[in-house]
């Protein structure tokens, strides 16, 4: 029996039935759904809309429902097209027609859209767990690589030695940011919608404000019509994963090329890496290629979900059906790839002697010139002088310190023997101590820093 | 036992595994990955890199693999990452070690390639079957309303009198061009990667000609390293899709707006329509909502493939497993939408006094112009003149035809007492008669064409 | 002269160049280039890496430079590759070789993530007043619309009588959460990169706080490596804008339908409409439109800025130099809606007969239902109660008020004389008084409460 | 004056203007306006709308027009809304009121559709031939390596020896697919929507035959209503070059990867790499980093325009007007892209030290297995041998053929003294000779047929 045959002449057709029914993933949310309406019917008994009794009835067969879904014992039928009339067809047989009296002045519009609020909110505070156990991570692998020197590249080119720690740290403070924006997505979904009816508000006056507090929201929704057709905090969440993603499609893309042979810095534990079913030798990194790759699937599920809100009317609209299956599917997503990113983090094999084996005396161009200019010589000019020395060096395939000081000295006299000391990758690292430098005073500083946050 | 593990000092880890396995969703193309095994135990056989009884074997025990899947007996195992190696497994199982010989020089990466592409294949063939239906649908709903007039509308705004026929075949058109799309991406799909090996190509001198012959295909693919990395095929046959489902989300627009009662054009029936669990009157299109939510979703599984695809090295690159779960869901969204929305255009009610009763005078303003046109007034001028006479009316709240000849001639005198004869509906109609227009005569060889497009 | 050359042997292709310069798009932030200039020139000072005297010149000749810009006089030569290349290149004319100081520890790439955020933090500012005036005129418009009936609908079907404020006011509420997703966007741009050099941080002991203090930024940046490659900010802005352009398409959609005659509720003025160059009558709500349209190509812009962050290694890459055509596009865009939006909103010409005039007593169903539900019957048995009498009245083509009470008592002996005052479209809008529902007094409370927001 | 004006009673306000015109871009395609209103008078000329003199003197008007903007001497006026709305503005101040006749039966709806169709063509083609161009240079770099030896990559670690013909060759038949989409898509393109008036068809008894042939297309669109909305043409147009761009980014990620010194295998000349600001030494392949994030921008004006069309009710909608910047933008980003890739694919210098330096023993695993294979071990216990033997060298950190033939007996006896001819790579990429496989007879034969093609 579905919740609204009165008016209808012929039953379903079955192909629609197989379209429109959302049983199929809205019963994901069967808790919150009961517990949407256990505190509703609390309202209504409050607001003497029903009786004392009737609620406690009510209370207790929408428990009963609660356990039988727990336990593996609901049985779902034919008619059952969602959650809520499973739900409420099944709290009917088990304490009769009273358990008609649940959805008295509530509307499937304001009832689902507070069941996947509910939902939502707690699948952000299990990503904002998980994406803090990855951050751990970081910092307790951070911690141990302070002084381990490695190339930093920009455009994919060497640039200039910066630690290993430095370089991992960059990927904390993404996932910093991707903290804050679950924080405040999680802040504006936290709005009960119950109590909005069908889209013009409730005739029973009900306490909203005790119904949002009871089921854990900051407050009441302020306008029944946009309540009903928000779904704003869907696509928050599923920004605030896409571009969550882009960051570990990031570190997942450097630790792919550190850990191809020609690079070499990393190595992944066998219990990390997959084969190949036709080349014995192979080790691959599958579960980076994976984060990779799933970036796109998270990019398509937001690019979807905002096509669908395009140009919808006023309203809720069927369309909005639509939320449930790629926020579930962007949830999913990130709770496999988070665990994995964390542990391969944690676990990660750093080669410090193949980074050093990296690291070319080019990389100190940019001490070379700066050695210039702590001898006055205007940065531009440094620039150019050490440009034509690299050039001199990289023609006569040498490395910049096997320049003889004459050589050096026709490009600017300003050279002197003291020049010596720049080629020092160590002490490169070391001057770049101004805040969030890679120097690995600095880094500690940033690691005690980011300690601070993992813990408030 | 996977079938990598030699070189492998522990197990995979856990969480790897459930992000990595793909047996959840390529299990779904059983019967491709089976029957391209046994074309590529032939092939084996032909270029005597197994003997003809080996090959006997290994065809007979896949038969039996086959056939186990089709009745439901086919037992996964733990170990079971994907298709290829559930069947591989099973396959030495009940022939022994003479199974192990099927995969000689051939890769996961060509075999998944060649399985998904005949996966695709069928799901194009499907999908141009059901969009055939659909347009029959349209054909026949157009047939008996050839002569049935309504408002057209530009900008959702009364422009001209159409007919209903013309109104839905411009429908069918869309859907042919999706046709062509289709078939366009099924004859690129149409080429058989089998025999690539894993990137470089197969050291076994198979016919590859043969292979792709006896597997469907119109060719073997040209290079081995492109042809296990190609996802073109995917992308085309998502982006057909999701253009597809955008004319299909038009289609539901405007069935959306006339079936509400302000317009009034249309009647679901009641079969079509879903009810509300809170309002007993309530009649919604919900089949309607979803076509045009859904094309959301469609748009979404495109470009987050696109986003996928983006930067992707050289070679098969797991990233590209995220193929599969995309094109699955659109073409099972597809094979639900299709259906319903040809039986709503099959039984579409049509009320053609509410449309006769949306059409006000002012849609024959450029039927006005045209007079005036026909009695040599430059068109520019004849609707600067028809603009001042519709302000007019308008000012007046009258009809056009309701405003007396002299108001008229004080705007222009070339206005004579014949000018009463443009206001006809019928008639404004039946002059589109140049190619493609909306006069019935046009409209039924439209009909016409559009049959033997049908059966072509 | 480029920034770089020295190393080089060979000027740049002609076509590498056309591709490469950002000229063309980064002259726009001029000002926040030249800003953080002088900003750096003096933290340089202060560091006692350049004298005072030379800080002074470099200070004034940049003030030189900005002055020519404003004025229209600064020539653009052609190896000004980009804005920086630009302002240091004339620096150099101006004041001479001091003026290649200002580089020193500098890299665009600090540099230009500096600057991009000072001039996203305007456009962020510039956005959040344009929302204001937006929601200053729905406030507005609403308290003259407080009593004013209409039919509010679901699934674009007529559902509860509501009130023109309320249906007005519900889009207050979606643009107040664009507010705050600006305001946290905002909040998390206002991190200073100057001074973390091209990646590895700075060796000059810059005081990073005061150069972030000294620009306006809440703080520096925690690393360096991080800082040069977010670009997580354009991102947020991007998304920003795109969920609220779906907000703007929403209202814009139920504008053009309520505008067309067949619902015939609003009337647009003539300036804010448009004709057609064929039909004389034609009157379009042509900027509805493209602000439904514009949606799309708002979402464009961020999937497509997202699809560009995928996979990207670390540091600095020329991928990101796609960051900027599509922000500026984006608020562009917004900054010519919003003032429309606005615009359309303060002079909404709204025509409460046609309104009332879609009010059938359908809409009171559900009021029908809580009459029964008032009288004990539970309400899932109203419900079906009340579906029995709209189909009783709707196969009698009769209103439900019209209905003989002997024929509503066959369906349900609990219908009583009474009945007749459920039939009364401002006693069912009044009813619904809990918190946020369409009764006149609650919407009041709402706007007040929507106040408040406007000043705080 | 704009075209429209007579029944307005007020100017259009200015913030729709700005909002509304579209003359800032759709002033590129005056020619093809120019075109299609020359071919129009004809027609009306030939079906006796207007005289032939009338005819003659419009078309030298517009000769005149077409002078003045190919001159750089057409003045834009403030009323010029559009390029249609210019031209005929500029036509009828030529040559006087005869002008205003040029637009009889005529829609800027259907003016528009043909004239954005002639670019689209045209822009289509010159795709094409750059494609050409691209795949030619690849052509021709690729017959002068098809020996050299390199490493093949799956998953991005080293797999199988191949040549870097066919890595190269890999990205002709990519292109060549793109060719074949550009294809389909032009023929779908070439339709004349000309003579469908507003939407409701032509009242002149035009022969749109003629007109299409006139103007160079295959055919007249057959239903008037679609023809003025269906903007398929060029949401395929953004498809395939979003899909060739994502090739291009492909292309681009191997080439930064192997010009990186950890690969070494590629440097790119100093006219196509650029420098740093800061860092002398940097040598970047910035165009390759564009290639690849610009992908991200061609998919997203893909995924906006798609979202725009969602949704859209029947005939001309103004959110049509969305589909012209996206479209010039993708187009003009190819134009720059496919030029410089070519430059680059056509003076690649590969370093067949690296690469060979680069291949390690391992990369014959599979080679291995393939020795076992022939002396009859089933292919899946000799992968398993040869995994164990490669995990012995990786242990005893040594090369696989320094491994003592008692140590591989011990693992498998089937090892004799002849295992020693497997470890050479040139033997290893000979016998890969199957069709399509990395061999050099093979390659050489991919490049006779891909030359086939080019000359096609």
């Amino acid at each position: 029996m579905s919740l609204w045959g009165g008016r209808f002449s012929e039953p379903s057709d079955q192909d629609l039935r197989a379209l429109n029914d959302s049983i199929g993933f809205d019963i994901r949310f069967y808790r919150e759904d009961i517990e949407g309406s256990i505190v509703y019917a609390l309202a209504l008994a409050d607001a003497e809309v029903i009786r004392s009794e009737e609620a406690r009835a009510i209370v207790a067969g929408l428990r009963e429902v609660l356990q039988e879904f727990e336990t593996g014992d609901f049985e779902l039928q034919e008619a059952d097209e969602d959650v809520h009339t499973a739900v409420e067809r099944r709290l009917i047989e088990l304490i009769g027609d009273v358990g008609g009296k649940l959805h008295t002045g509530r509307s499937r519009n304001d009832q689902v859209a507070t069941d996947f609020r509910l939902w939502s909110m707690r699948a952000a505070d299990r990503l904002a767990s998980e994406l803090r156990d990855l951050q751990a991570a970081i910092v307790e692998t951070s911690e141990s690589q302070v002084e381990t020197l490695m190339p930093g590249y920009t455009h994919l080119q060497p640039a200039q030695p910066i630690t290993v720690a430095h370089w991992l740290m960059s990927f904390f403070w993404m996932l910093e940011r991707d903290q804050d924006r679950l924080g405040s997505a999680r802040q504006r979904m936290s709005i009960c919608p119950l109590g909005s009816g069908a889209l013009a508000g409730n005739p029973f006056c009900l306490d909203r404000q005790q119904i949002a507090a009871d089921l854990g929201f900051d407050a009441p929704s302020q306008n029944s019509l946009d309540a009903v057709s928000d779904r704003d905090f869907v696509s928050d969440l599923l920004y605030a994963i896409a571009l969550c993603a882009s960051h570990l499609s990031r570190l997942a893309e450097d630790i792919l090329l550190y850990s191809n042979p020609s690079f070499g810095f990393i190595t992944l534990y066998d219990r990390y890496s997959t084969g190949s079913s036709l080349m014995p030798q192979k080790r691959n990194a599958d579960p980076m290629e994976l984060m990779r790759g799933k970036a796109g699937r998270l990019v398509g599920n937001l690019a979807g979900f905002l096509t669908t809100l395009k140009g919808l009317p006023s309203g809720y609209n069927k369309d909005l059906q639509e939320d449930k299956e790629s926020l579930f599917d962007s949830c999913d997503t990130m709770h496999q790839l988070l665990p994995v990113m964390t542990a391969i983090v944690a676990s990660l094999q750093v080669n410090p002697e193949e980074m050093i084996a990296s690291l070319t005396e080019e990389l100190l161009a940019t001490d070379l010139a700066d050695y210039l200019v702590r001898k006055g010589v205007p940065f531009r000019q440094a620039h150019h002088i050490v440009g034509e020395v690299v050039r001199l060096a990289s023609e006569g395939r040498t490395e910049l310190s096997a320049l003889p000081l004459p050589s050096l000295q026709a490009i600017s006299p300003v050279f002197g023997a003291d020049v010596a000391e720049v080629f020092d990758f160590a002490q490169s690292v070391a001057k770049r101590r101004t805040y969030g430098g890679t120097a690995p005073d600095e880094v500690r500083k940033q690691i005690a820093l980011a300690k601070t946050r993992l813990t408030s």
